[in-house]
């Protein structure tokens, strides 16, 4: 069975990372998408909201399991017994910087754990988790990054209530 | 069965492709290596030579099927039955270049194709096949860029011979 | 009266370069569309037809001019009397290119000639003439690339008839 | 009337904005250069000295309004009723992000804001306001970077008194 | 003779560092490697700590001068009569920043210091000071990035020991 | 004795390459400037009439010897014994190219050639040899670009005759 991991910060989780989620669960025969418990930033969403935010968001894909760790890539994965990572690509600056932690996870891991890169599809070219919180925090339209459940959560964050 | 494709000229195949190649063929039950027929370039090797060595070099490999195509490459993934190209990158360029030719085919083939990328490894990313041409051309040491039975055929071509 | 010049190869004019038009249309009083008689290029497209071609795909936008130029582009701007080129820009490699240009031309005109850049709209960022020709070469759909009337000139240009 | 609005946090403003605001002066009707009130940052100086700072380096510049703004562009904008932004690109890392901004305003102003960018000119290329402040907060010479008036502000600011 | 002089944080010295500062010993009669004492940022290691980890790293190396300094690079050069600045080159962001620093340390020395780069060898392309210590912080394995007797001592910031 | 070798094309030698000639010669004892006999391009000017242009070019600089060679940079810096080769920088495309042929260059050499870089001032960014002949193949003014010796013996190759 052919298995990855797509993990991130998913604070929230938006349209481009869907996007990459259903992608990628065509691709193999299970994906987890697993949050990062990052203690150095400060989250608008806890790591069990960002949870229960994917498994909302995703209930209808079957191939998907949602979980959460902290530490190093390497580490989970080699719990999890997966050799392939996933991440999605939108620009240069991602590119360069994504390559390096690729390179140093398949280094660090022996060889253990590839990472394979998936382009965001251009209508989400644009969408990031933080230019979602700061559009939101200023009660602009976020309906076209996230979905409407996504959407209310965030808006709640901030203070906001919206039809 | 989860089956890929890996597109490209291997005019001729290098270790950084071979990289790619074995790597792929870890994450996907079967994999293409697929030789594109360019009328607008002139090769060094002809597309049966280079099915030939691509066969030659991966004999070790179970999951790997050696084939060539004419044409755009959705038509030929279609045919195929599959739904995933595989692509290394080294660089920048690379990246600018493949997405745009990554997006194209998503687009073109109504979502059926997708492209996932692999970062070449470290220590092959300095490879290409133009540069192993023309190293050869001066009679250079390759022995470093492609497999020893493949540098005797490039020598060849040049008019060297070397043990 | 504020005026600019879009200067291109449009060989084909694609639904990417159409935006850039309209959008610098709408501010700018008059804009001149000039397609670039490039003697180094083999184009699909005669100057002429290229003319014929814009003034068609443009004709319900009522302050744009379509004309050609050859030479350097300062040379021709002076002789317009226009201070501003305008370029859209796709990608990373585009924009060093464009830059080094735009830099050339402010510089060789003595400051007279600024280049101004619009993005190319996320929908349109796959395209560009030379994959739309190489499409249609191999008698793929071109129909989310350029106007119907458009498609079927250059299918034309390949010996093919579509309907 | 054709008008546009260049926002930023001119923290100071350098020769390089200035260069900026002069070029899109000449191509606008009407120019607001606008200061950005960002909560997020702790700036040198405040919105309302920006702002009188910005007033007297423009102050030969006939079609230059100086204002303020907090909040979304695309909600400032539509409040002045100005459907185009401008944005001077130096650099690689500033163009990916800068593209990002300008197709994320787009796409949450329904096409109603543009992002024109003009390049900065080659001699003020190496200029930001970051590092102005920087080499000022060790005596160093900002001459070359900032109007006379400023520099001594900035100096000012850091507790140097400079002839 | 001549000298140069290759600043950095060196928070702490990677086998990247020490490859560069190798290659540049042999290209120059004298290199002194200095650390920045930069106020803002807060370091594992205190000025004095890595001023005595290079020491030790460096002893083989004959033509070597460990320093420290602060404030700005071109003040520091001036009062040691030294024209070349060496930086280690991994990426395009690497670039594109040092590309600015090297211009803007060029304008305010009047042409007296300018900058020389190294790419990274490409077994330490991957390798970063903070990655370094973002591993060490998880108990990962850092011993392919950085001499045995300095992965001890950072391990021991952390509260590790290992064999 | 500190030597290096900047090799190129030179044709014809810009105001930007000299500026590199210039540096360069003041960081090492001597430097080669050697020209590239690409048999693949058709040059505007001989590799005969480089050399003479280039000497006649840099007759100031005491520590300059001017050469060509052919075949393979690694082979021409061994039979010479020099370690070191010089590049000039402009841009991110540039640096992608150059870090490649670096690489490979040292890897191919044992270690035994190095490649350092140096960016272009500002003020000859905007410079490359084919846009100064494809200016003055319409008789623009490339007085900016070039020596006026250099500019009279490109306008003479495309038939022009300028005061």
């Amino acid at each position: 069975m052919k298995s990855a991991i797509y993990p991130g910060s998913f604070d929230p989780v938006t349209f481009g990372h869907l996007d990459v989620i259903k992608r990628t669960a065509n691709i193999f025969d299970e994906l987890t998408v697993s949050v990062l418990d990052n203690h150095l930033k400060t989250p608008l969403f806890s790591v069990e909201e960002r949870v229960k935010i994917l498994q909302e968001a995703t209930k209808d894909i079957p191939n998907i399991k949602i979980d959460s760790f902290s530490g190093l890539l390497i580490d989970y994965a080699k719990k999890k017994g997966v050799h392939v990572a996933v991440r999605g690509l939108r620009a240069i600056t991602d590119f360069e910087y994504e390559l390096q932690i690729a390179q140093t996870n398949h280094k660090l891991s022996g060889g253990q754990l590839d990472t394979m890169f998936l382009t965001t599809s251009l209508e989400y070219a644009y969408l990031s988790s933080s230019s979602v919180k700061e559009i939101a925090s200023f009660n602009g339209d976020i309906s076209m990054c996230v979905p409407e459940f996504i959407a209310k959560l965030v808006y709640a964050k901030y203070g906001f209530i919206r039809e």
